[in-house]
């Protein structure tokens, strides 16, 4: 029987990152600790939440996917409320009205550590990175303690955020996707901004991917499979 | 015109308590600066939603609700999986089976600090209170603190919770809202656990409220209605 301090609730958005990150997570706490969490918030690009279980059946772990519903009534809000600025609801590297919401990653933990209370799972681990991500500040180092802190007194328990990608670059990102044995994996992802597949090459999020594999000597088994 | 250092959004449940925060933050923001926030979780009993709605334009301030779907999701899945505990999803006070999630309230108050950062507000006023509901973790003022750090780092803002009720009794909320003018709104408020209305007055809800008018000398606006 394995107990709260070697179980882990992964969150899994489908992408190189949180990919990466579960196969941290197993390495650390056994396959048959881990559990992978997905959120279906009405994202541009379904396809996420397709490799997300994807890649958690092809890891050999439990999978789960929780609605909200709650961000698109926040952006929707926005397009019909004068008040709020246009830069909320624009992504600002696309361009294109998203359902962005400040804080989000906020919620995603404090879900994800609901559904860790309930199945008795002490550890969250996150593949935020203030490295590649610093415009995102709920991403941040600092912002993940104080988080932690409010789930630990707000639920009264013992939870546990992991980061292991909060300060690697995205060639080490790669390195240890690599040395956990998931590089498989990755061909399993999805980047790509513009939701496409093979991915499109030429939209921010496949440049820095390309960027971290081509800096790490390693070919992105997305694009040898494409 | 206002600024961002003198607009509230109040957490309005349609409850006693938080009614009286929305005086509160009536008397010190101003009736102009105060936007009210109500959520669509699921809650068994509707009726909360509508009075909150009618709270709002009693008081002549913006009302506005959003939806949550992920509680009822973390709820129902908790029927069907056998790994989580019972005690997740029956609510002490009444035995019933509900839609509680441990750290509910830090999800109201992150979605409140997405919208006040979204409306230029400052502020957020919520009712929670240690004294009489000291069996809700989230609800106390060390978490309360450790959530308005990680809402500032987490969005960069200069975000603000007030707990106005944090240290009083029910007796004294019950002063609080005569002295700030808000006894009339009381009529309004829904209190009872059964959903009753007239109120059963005898679930814990209901004692409780009677409990807090009786102390404070003073008649119930929701009896002499009813």
């Amino acid at each position: 029987m394995s107990s709260p301090e070697n179980r882990a609730l992964v969150l899994l958005s489908g992408g190189q990152d949180s990919t990466t990150c579960l196969y941290w997570a197993i390495d650390r706490f056994g396959r048959g600790n881990v559990t992978t969490l997905s959120f279906d918030y009405g994202q541009r690009h379904r396809i996420e939440l397709e490799c997300a279980a994807t890649i958690a059946k092809h890891a050999g772990v439990a999978h789960r996917c929780l609605p909200i519903d709650t961000f698109a009534a926040l952006g929707g809000d926005a397009l019909t409320d004068s008040d709020i600025a246009v830069a909320a609801d624009i992504d600002a590297s696309t361009g294109l009205p998203n359902t962005f919401v400040p804080g989000r990653n906020l919620i995603f933990l404090t879900y994800a550590a609901a559904l860790a209370w309930q199945l008795g799972a002490e550890h969250l681990v996150t593949g935020v990175a203030q490295t590649d991500y610093s415009g995102y500040p709920d991403c941040r180092e600092a912002t993940i303690a104080a988080l932690q802190q409010a789930l630990r007194l707000g639920m009264e328990s013992g939870v546990q955020i992991h980061t292991p990608l909060m300060h690697r670059s995205k060639k080490e990102t790669v390195e240890l996707a690599r040395d956990l044995g998931g590089l498989d994996a990755m061909a399993l992802t999805h980047t790509c901004y513009n939701g496409e597949r093979p991915p499109c090459g030429e939209c921010p999020a496949c440049v820095l991917r390309a960027k971290g594999f081509q800096e790490a000597g390693i070919e992105d088994p997305l694009l040898a499979n494409a």
